[in-house]
Order: C-alpha cells, then sequence, then structure tokens
C-alpha cells in the first residue's frame, strides 16, 4: 500500500541498453547492498560475540524461513509453466525433498551451531519485531506487485556469493565453533549466482519500457533496503546495552 | 500474512472480566509503550540535538500521514453506521476540515519548528526503511485483521495522554525552538482518551470469548512493537555516528 515504488521523471523516457541496464543494477549492489552494513563489517572482524551471533542467526530465520513463501507467492503470479518450472527450484532448495533436508533445515543447523535450541528458532519466539516487519514488507512487495518488479526484487543474489565466501572465511577463522553449520553458505555459493542469471536475464528482456526498467531498479534498492534494515534492528539490539525490546531474545552473558 | 495473532493455550478459557481485561491491557502499556523507550527518555532530558529532533519529526510524519488511511482502511469493516459515524471523528481530527488544518497539518508545524522544510516532509524523501516497514506493517494489521482485532490496536491511545503531557513539558524546557510547533501535541491531550474511552468500551462489549480477548491483548502488544521498533530505527541511525542508512535523510551538523 504504501510501499509504491517510484516512477521515472519526465527525463527518463530512453530505453537503457542491457549494459546500462546492468550497470544501474550493479550501483545500487554497491551503494546498498548489505555487505557495507556495520553489523557485517563487525561480524568479518571477529568483533561479534556468541549472544550476537545467536541474535543474528535466530532474526535470520525469520527471514529464510519467509524466502520458500515469498517464492510461492511469486510462482503464484506466473501463467508460464516454463517460467515455473525455473522458480519452483528456489522452493525445493529451500525446503528440500524430506524433513532434514534444504536450506532451511541447514539454517537451522547454523542456529545450533551458535547455541540456540532447534525448537526455540523455529518457534518464532523473541524475534526483533523490526526484522519481521522488514522481512513481510519483503512478502508484502512480492505479494503486491507484477511479476518483473517480483522478480527483479530477488536481484540481491547478484550480490551475495562474494559476501557469502568472505563470510565463510572469516567464520572459520573467527567462530570455528560455526564450522558445523557452514553447510547453508555453502550451497548458497552455486544456487545464488544460478538463480540471479536467470532472474537478471528475465528483468531484462521484460522491462520493455524505461518506467518498468526502473521499477526494476527500485525494486532491487527496495530489497536492499529489506536486508539492510533487518541488521540495522539487530545491529540496534543487541550492540549497545539497554537496547532490546520488549519480550525480544536475551543472550546469556558471554564472553566472545 | 506473518503477523498472525497468538490464540490462547488451553489454559486460558475462562472469560476475563471488564477489570480483568483492563487491568491485563493497562499491563501491556506499562511494560511495552513507547514512553519507555531509550529514544523518549533522552528526548525527555533535553539530550537530543536538532538535527536527532528533525529526524523524529521526519520519519514520524510517515506514521502521521497513514493514520487517516488506517481509519479508512479500518472504517471499512464496519456495516453499523453508527460506529462509522463516531470513527469517522478521527479521520476529521487527522484531515481536518480544509486545507491548513488538521493533526497532519500540525504535524508539519512541528516538523518546521524543528528546522525542515515542508515539502521536504511531504515528499517522504529520506526516511528510514525501518519505519516505513513498521508502519506499513500497522496498515497490514488493520486491512488483514478482524474489525475487533482493528480497534484493539489503537488502545495505545490509553497511555499517550500522559506521554504528551510529559513532552511537552519538557519540549518547552529544553527544547523552546519547538513551541511553536507543539499544536498537534496540544489536540490531542483531549482527542486521545475520548478515542481510547470509545475503543476500550467497543473491545470490552465485543470480545465474547476468551480467545477474543486474547486477540485483544496482543493486537495492543503488537501495536506498541509497532510504535517501538519506529523509535529503535530512529534511535539506531542517528545517535551513534556511522549508522545512517544509505539514502536517508542526513542531518546538518550542529551543536545542540
Amino acid at each position: 500500500m504504501a510501499t509504491q515504488l517510484a516512477t521515472p521523471g519526465a527525463a527518463e523516457t530512453g530505453l537503457l541498453t542491457y549494459q546500462e541496464l546492468h550497470d544501474r543494477l550493479r550501483a545500487v549492489g554497491g551503494a546498498r547492498y548489505h555487505h557495507r552494513h556495520p553489523f557485517h563489517l563487525r561480524m568479518h572482524k571477529g568483533e561479534l560475540t556468541r549472544g550476537q551471533l545467536q541474535a543474528w542467526a535466530l532474526n535470520r530465520y525469520y527471514y529464510q524461513s519467509r524466502i520458500p513463501i515469498k517464492d510461492a507467492l511469486l510462482l503464484a503470479k506466473s501463467d508460464d509453466p516454463a517460467f515455473r518450472r525455473t522458480w519452483r527450484k528456489r522452493i525445493l532448495d529451500h525446503d528440500g525433498d524430506t524433513d532434514g533436508y534444504g536450506g532451511v533445515e541447514k539454517w537451522i543447523q547454523l542456529a545450533e551451531a551458535t547455541g540456540l535450541e532447534r525448537n526455540y528458532v523455529i518457534s518464532g519466539k523473541g524475534l526483533l519485531p523490526g526484522v519481521i516487519f522488514a522481512v513481510d514488507a519483503y512478502l508484502a512487495l512480492v505479494r503486491d506487485s507484477s511479476l518483473l518488479v517480483a522478480v527483479a526484487s530477488s536481484l540481491t543474489e547478484l550480490f551475495s556469493r562474494d559476501l557469502i565466501s568472505l563470510r565463510m572465511d572469516q567464520m572459520r577463522i573467527h567462530y570455528p565453533y560455526l564450522i558445523p553449520g557452514l553447510a547453508y553458505f555453502q550451497g548458497r555459493l552455486t544456487q545464488a549466482p544460478e538463480d540471479a542469471a536467470f532472474a537478471l536475464d528475465y528483468v531484462s528482456t521484460h522491462a520493455k519500457t524505461r518506467a518498468e526498467q526502473e521499477q526494476v531498479i527500485r525494486a532491487l534498492e527496495r530489497k536492499c533496503e529489506i536486508l539492510w534494515a533487518q541488521l540495522d534492528a539487530i545491529d540496534y539490539a543487541y550492540v549497545q546495552p539497554g537496547n532490546i525490546p520488549p519480550g525480544c531474545f536475551v543472550p546469556q552473558t558471554d564472553a566472545g
């Protein structure tokens, strides 16, 4: 409702070439993707305590658990069996073929490696409202937008491989207790680039006007905001003392 | 969608008396209403700079500007002309009868008193995504819930008079440049208690089962979370340096 995407001004009427569109999208990622967020910078320098990593894994689980729901909402927008066949791979990647497999399960294993109880993670208790609102904004964006915009909102995956690769290296060095939980990231190293290539090709060929191209760019910006806001909420609540909102997860005192 | 409201456990089956329900609601307010938020505590101690008050007034404008939209969504849920007549007062309070009047306009005047340009405030530029997501979660809650839950989500007004009264006193002392912008709060001192009394009476008589009473309590909790999360985002971005998200309002350097 209030998350209407901007339409371009009168000056922005010339269709972008594929290269120009890709350059604009890459520029959005360079400036707004959450690899630059203070919480990630702290994570990669080894500055986070186990309790802070628990808070991150717990809250990020809510995002992970909504991804297949987001992809189902997106699937429901397409009347093209070929598109749906390709996109449903994402649901399979996250849900697996049977209990105990898939990306959602692997994220639970990461949360367990931080020291959280599986059942607590799944319960949804203790989550930061700010994270819930940001993730729900992603579901609403996909549900209430065109298929083109919904696909474009997945384009953050263009930038995720480098971040995940760096994160895995730094986690092995600084937080070796997480090593048993890194399977999720291992899988995403190959899944994310495949998914991103398909989505980039899709928006490149299906954005037929400059206005649609601007919608694609704005959708990527909004998705970057959705990822960034989750880390804002986590960084605010768990880095400075005294900021944990009422009812949210309180880490046990830890020494790092 | 993901903001489903909790249903009570098996032990919670006895209908609460009005007094018990009111006590439960007051307890939620005491623990979770944003009068306890660190940003408000700082505000009332006179610790905020002009730039921080600008960031607050700007972002909170987004909330204010959505209130009549929220009330229109709520109005659309009722098939009772008497209820709609009473509730539409809220839309009138915020929109006024003509340009230049009403609560939304008065909030713009408060933002101007902080030193912001009216057109910038109205433009919606520079807003924190975390604030947008929280406010949009309020609209979604009202839109997607029963009339009972939608009305219950307004019950934070039970607690607003004391907060507003304290805020006005402290603003006059610590931020005298805001005095020309306090008309919004002056109006709310009488509007909010009237509105809250009606809503409290409504939920007391229309929650017919314990499950519905628990929905009412949960709706108030969720609304508290929505208010709290807005201040989390503002406090995070504008109190410690280096945390303003990409593309958001940057105050001019100020000395307080």
